[in-house]
């Protein structure tokens, strides 16, 4: 089975990806990349996934944001609440500058390395259509620039990027993953949980998870 | 003045970019990727020349790369020694897999957080011909792929990425950097130091810099 790198985040587009990469045939290389910001439990609900879904192994790479700031997820910056589907198509203060790019090229490194060819992303043009780096066109240039990179690609080995879900509604993504057995109670999607842990249920991303659940007549399992 | 950002290493080559972002009325901020192998004396140069020329700001940003290791650079692999210069053809094991898309990747979160338009890197295609990284297309590439993936290249503020020296020799970047008054003294290129940080005089970039400066018949000030 082809060897792949899957960024794995915690949260649940990503679990959805990991299961995916299974179900295509592939072996899975998981890897979390750890930007300063990330809370412990988005680190943990990392590891819950990977260990249930069962990976080749996970890597941690730690990279610190917060030295350049700039976001609300890495700076000293509120994390917006309560706010309604239509306020969320400006580039909102949540988005890390080329925070993407950055995991990307580091998963890049990665399969690189373990020799892979395939490198997986859940990102997710439709309810995050603010963040520039959710897009298919840059998805695109980077597989562009990826095969210009590296020493794989330079000996014809290019790297592919895929990002199975970059067009599917957050719905979409919940009915397959359950198709495909993910447990979603082990995931964590919130900008900014409590002490304990537990999501503040009032950013955009517990917004658009509770609807997403909430529209297909679901519970949250992270939210019993 | 623009802003621009510096990629500094505390190199040979970075140093020189550096001194030629202010002769071209460019305001400087330094940034530093500290990428786990990296050696307290590299650290220490970049922060010797970036004091001695004068930036706005010189920001650290640490990634460990140690964690997916695959180079002699940050794995447990020996640099090579006492080549000849047909023999660094190949991509060495010093290649550090995805290494400048790594490190442009934070400069381009770097820039946006301070509103810059212009990165600056010393890659260099004539002494590294083997680091696929450092070729005119793959810096075109990863410059197309920058426009697409931040907020500012959304709202038509694009960012380019200049890399002065991409066909210098190295006898021309000593040349030029000379003109422009930086001191070589302060800069470190040596892959392998000694634990006190001095140079091994043995490994390509050693070789390749001692060459530069003989050819040109200097002494390397950074050896005396």
């Amino acid at each position: 089975m082809p060897k792949c790198v899957v960024l794995l985040s915690g949260g649940l587009d990503s679990a959805t990806v990991l299961a995916l990469t299974k179900s295509l045939g592939f072996e899975p290389y998981a890897l979390t990349v750890v930007y300063g910001q990330r809370h412990r439990v988005e680190i943990d609900a990392a590891k819950k996934v990977a260990t249930a879904q069962g990976v080749v192994e996970h890597r941690f790479v730690s990279v610190d944001l917060n030295a350049i700031g700039g976001s609300a997820l890495t700076d000293d910056i509120a994390v917006p609440k309560d706010r309604i589907e239509s306020e969320m198509t400006d580039i909102p203060v949540t988005y890390v500058p080329a925070r993407n790019t950055i995991m990307l090229s580091i998963a890049l490194g990665y399969a690189e390395v373990i020799g892979a060819y395939d490198i997986f992303v859940g990102v997710n043009a439709v309810d995050y259509s603010g963040y520039p780096d959710c897009r298919p066109e840059y998805i695109a240039a980077f597989e562009n620039m990826a095969r210009l990179a590296t020493k794989a690609g330079v000996e014809g080995k290019p790297t592919s990027i895929h990002a199975p879900l970059i067009t599917w509604t957050k719905q979409q993504i919940i009915e397959r993953g359950l198709a495909l057995g993910v447990d979603y109670a082990l995931t964590h999607s919130c900008y900014d949980p409590d002490e304990q842990g537990r999501p503040c249920r009032r950013c955009d991303s517990c917004l658009i998870r509770q609807a997403a659940f909430a529209e297909l007549g679901l519970n949250d399992p992270a939210l019993s």
